[in-house]
């Protein structure tokens, strides 16, 4: 047991996780230790006790009103964090959750009027896991360092504050803070990610539970990705039946390129609203645009923010842009370039070993006829890993203020870099080759191989590296079970984010969308590929990683608008697959239609189906009904509000 | 000098237009009438002062918390309302309205708050007159009936009330209102109307007096057409140098057509950012959603309204979508079909006509010759006529619940018949017969024709009645001026609206983007015209009609789509001309390109173009830098106030 006095209140730490709290403004029996801070060992006393007066000072003093217990361990390396209900609540507020009202309706939360909420005593229904955590480490990044202020027992040029300095992010620059990281609750995690990953015979993802834990941004991918794995079931059904009926598949062609346009289109329109009910039951689909604080890469003069008059460092966006224009764009381009000549370079080849072999069969020449694809798919992952280093590069050097710029302008280089990379091949047979039959072999052999190879290197090999060599943190002593507990957690290593999943997910849905017309089977795989898929991903955060720090959510973000634009490339390139079928240039031939007026024709039918998309788009209402008439009713009452208090 | 009690003050009427007021909850000098009421003439003395009594009724006792002033004519048919401070300047924060803040910067405006902001002491210079007005027309509105009232005076059929029935809808439809129009300001009026349509040197309008006098969406229509205006100096230069140049205008066709396609998405991407400065200036950019009372003619079995609970006619809209889809679209397309085979049923007797003029010459067939063009203009108006009717019957029929989804699906429908009207023998002519000669002499007679008609119906006839026969009202009386000058507004005729304005605009915006490049003069003609066009438009809203009721606006709404989706036609229609052009034509016979190969050119070059025109779109943000700079800061205060509050 061990009292500390803080400056607003009492701090209990009971046995076990639980720490007890009488705070000024609220009271309760316990509050959970929320996150965990881990020192650099060698720092000195007077900076941990700093650093805990700063959690722990009120607002008033430019504090982050949260309390916080230095660890009980041999090192105390580690300082507990935890908040009290009244900073948890009027963040809430800022932030625009909504929250169950009394009346059963959600409405967005309020301080003032909190007792009107359910669960208004009971900050652990009102507020998930997840948020808590979001919140508290919300406060620590929004701690600034006050005029003439500096860290205790740094050396002058380590310690050195500007006034209105992010103090943790100083402190993780100068290396006194080792890292941060939300603490797991095992006991909660093992009543759903029983039936998340291991039961195969559960359809429904448990996702209020996967939200309340992990987050927004964790719960719509899953959800994203349960959706889109149900809905290829009907494509897959279809495509096997094409595969499988005694006629020849190709007859299907046509149809099945229809279909896939008008499937597409649905679906994504489909989860729109799927989205939007989801983000209304769990109270963020109203959120407040949040001031983000800069990134701790963010260099720059020392300046006035024109928004929030703050002293801090400023990059003028010109100076951005002009990076993003001359230096960035030309080198993604030569990416590409470098990326659709290497295609011709392997073509080439190809052609060049086929020609020698033909003339001069040996087994030497046999074996050569594999070198092409080697040398391709060695080339390809080479300047994979190349771009991916260059592009976050370059975006750092771009020199964004906000996270959230940084990972629009990643993700779109990342983006079209994939594009190019994954689909251009099949672009070239397609478009320019005009060789269905070549089309159809290397999609399958695409879905086969990059399935395998996925599930080894994801799934497969960290779970046996976990099972057969855990980590040596768990193992290294066992004096308190209970800090043994965090210090496993520390050792885990940091989820990498759900950017690689949504690529993957984007390629299967361009392979599906663009050209699997040619080969019916592609849905089927992709269904089987998708059920392990959430099984896999699911074991990863929830057992191989720490637990990572997640923003409310109220969609899928920027992915939406890159499905979508799939969907426009998909009109297109199903288009011109009709236009080279077998079936089409039969009955060109047959009733003596010129290619000119056939490609006419669909250049019109392009046409048409692109518009019928923006039509569908327009006409189907983003949020279902039920939704709608919720929002209108909530925006209703605070107007309504508004005019009685004014 | 007349004193009248009510409820909440005391109302005195001073000499000429103004009058004093004191209220419980705010001093002024004197209230402005905003607006008149006209009863029926046959209207009992007890239905005219329980109208009054309704107007004057505070908040709480369900009224308008207006000011009422029975009007001092003869007759005795006349109300004249003004409103209080303090009822103005609650509207005007529900309205979400931002205003100049002591410091300079705009915020949104705020009641308690109020005497922070400039001008708080003077009414006339915090809102505008056409806010007040809007907000005096919003109150009565607004004005709901109690449980077991009726209008008394009246048959009970007539008189009988629902409880939470619009009280003002129920006069105008029974008959006891004739008519409400917001009063004019000649003095105001006079002190800009010459600078923006007499003065021909000047170039700038005057768009802040515009927009305090008429309102947001005048306010915008006319920045709209000015800006455009200035935008077309640059195509009428080129277009005239191309034109007049000693070599063959055609060899500026291709030219001109890509300029075309650049210069329109350019045009409608710096408006979108003019425009959000205009609103940002006039306090509209951040407006909040407003609760839209149903239609006047709305009609449905009572029902609870699901949002706001309250009792009122419902009508299901499964029901309403049902008429749209399986009645309003296909008497649309019948339109459609019947305006393409007007079309083709014109160009076949022209055929004909000509194959007998050719074999037969005598003056009756030279004069059977201009047969089918007059067949064909008097079908197309006929046409045009009968579908406005149809369109509007059709979309009451649709029974929409509020005003704003009215006027939605009534736009839409005239939106897609004007465009197949106007520029279906257009595409017919360039697609179809590929006749580069004819389309330029059909743009060419259309332009001129079409201006002169517009000019003259449009501004000169009702000028020059007006001139000549001035209206009865103005001559009627002489007994008191101030009340001659009212009956002299009502004798008016109500302002038509902009809808037949921005038809206009949209129809020569797609003469110049989509086919201008086949005769270069186009654009300078359409300068010539709206030069003009300006004036006379003014001329029209300043003295021609009476003055009309406007909400704010924060932009040209639907119109600014209207544009943007001529500007995608206009690729097509662009690319096309290029590919049939005779140099592009010449250069495929020197090379010997095939058409084929042309034809895939020319459909890369309109992908490559549509994905630019998105990208560019993407690009160039909405809000200029410093409008979302201030909107930034806007948004940081009321977050830091809400932290501040907490």
């Amino acid at each position: 047991m061990l009292f500390q006095r803080v400056s607003r209140g009492v701090v209990t730490i009971a046995s076990g996780s639980w720490t007890k709290v009488t705070c000024k403004c609220c009271f309760t029996d316990a509050v959970r230790p929320l996150l965990v801070i881990e020192l650099n060992k060698e720092v000195r006393l007077e900076t941990k006790q700093w650093i805990i007066s700063k959690i722990e000072a009120p607002a008033n003093k430019q504090g982050a009103q949260l309390l916080a217990h230095p660890g009980e361990d041999d090192d105390g390396d580690m300082i507990l964090v935890a908040a009290p209900p009244c900073t948890l609540l009027r963040n809430a507020e800022a932030m625009g959750l909504s929250k169950p009202y009394r009346d059963g309706t959600m409405l967005a939360f309020s301080y003032p009027d909190r007792a009107s909420f359910k669960n208004a005593d009971n900050i652990e229904e009102l507020l998930t896991l997840a948020e808590q955590q979001y919140i508290a480490k919300n406060e620590l990044d929004d701690l600034k360092a006050g005029t003439n202020e500096s860290i205790p027992g740094c050396s002058k040029e380590k310690g050195s504050l500007y006034p209105g300095e992010p103090i943790f992010q100083k402190l993780e620059k100068s290396g006194i803070v080792k890292t941060m990281y939300p603490l797991h609750d095992k006991e909660k995690l093992s009543t759903f990610s029983k039936q998340w990953y291991s039961q195969f015979s559960s359809w429904e993802l448990p996702l209020d539970y996967i939200h309340s834990y992990f987050g927004g941004p964790v719960a719509f991918y899953f959800s994203f990705l349960g959706f889109y794995t149900v809905s290829l079931l009907l494509p897959a059904v279809l495509g096997a039946v094409l595969y499988f009926l005694p006629w020849h598949s190709l007859n299907g062609h046509v149809l099945l390129a229809i279909f896939n346009v008008v499937w597409s289109t649905v679906v994504l329109e489909l989860w729109k609203r799927r989205s939007s009910e989801l983000a209304y039951g769990w109270g963020t689909l109203l959120l407040n645009s949040t001031f983000e604080e800069p990134r701790p890469n963010y260099r720059g003069t020392m300046g006035h923010n024109p928004v929030t008059k703050r002293w801090e460092p400023y990059f003028p966006s010109a100076e951005r842009k002009k990076r993003i224009w001359f230096v960035s764009t030309p080198v993604v381009c030569a990416f590409l370039w470098l990326t659709v000549m290497g295609m011709v370079a392997y073509f080439y080849l190809e052609w060049c070993v086929k020609d020698y072999y033909s003339q001069e069969p040996s087994w030497f020449a046999m074996l050569l006829l594999y070198l092409p694809s080697v040398l391709h798919i060695l080339y390809v992952d080479f300047m994979n890993n190349v771009y991916k280093t260059v592009a976050h590069m370059l975006t750092e050097w771009e020199n964004h203020r906000v996270e959230s710029d940084f990972q629009k302008h990643y993700t779109l280089k990342v983006l079209v870099f994939s594009f190019i990379n994954c689909f251009a091949v099949l672009f070239y047979i397609a478009f320019y080759k005009q060789d269905l039959e070549l089309l159809r072999k290397r999609l399958a052999s695409l879905l086969i191989v990059s399935q395998i190879i996925n599930q080894v290197t994801e799934a497969l090999v960290p779970y046996l590296l976990e099972r057969f060599f855990p980590s040596q943190g768990t193992k290294q002593k066992e004096a308190d079970p209970h800090i043994d507990k965090l210090r496993a957690q520390s050792c885990q290593p940091e989820y990498p984010g759900l950017f690689a999943e949504y690529i993957e997910l984007f390629v299967q849905f361009g392979y599906l969308s663009l050209f699997s017309c040619v080969y019916p089977l592609t849905a089927a795989l992709l269904f089987l590929n998708n059920v392990t898929e959430i099984r896999t991903d699911a074991l990863k955060i929830c057992k191989l990683f720490r637990k990572p720090f997640v923003a409310p959510a109220a969609n899928i973000g920027i992915w939406q608008t890159a499905f979508e634009a799939l969907g426009f490339v998909s009109v297109i390139s199903n288009c011109w697959l009709i236009l080279i079928s077998p079936q089409v240039k039969g009955y060109c031939q047959e009733n003596g239609v010129s290619f000119r007026n056939a490609l006419l024709c669909t250049i019109a039918l392009e046409h048409v189906l692109i518009i019928l998309k923006v039509v569908v788009a327009f006409v189907i209402p983003d949020l279902p009904k039920w939704v709608r008439i919720n929002v209108a009713q909530l925006e209703f009452r605070s107007r309504q509000a508004l005019k009685t208090v004014a």
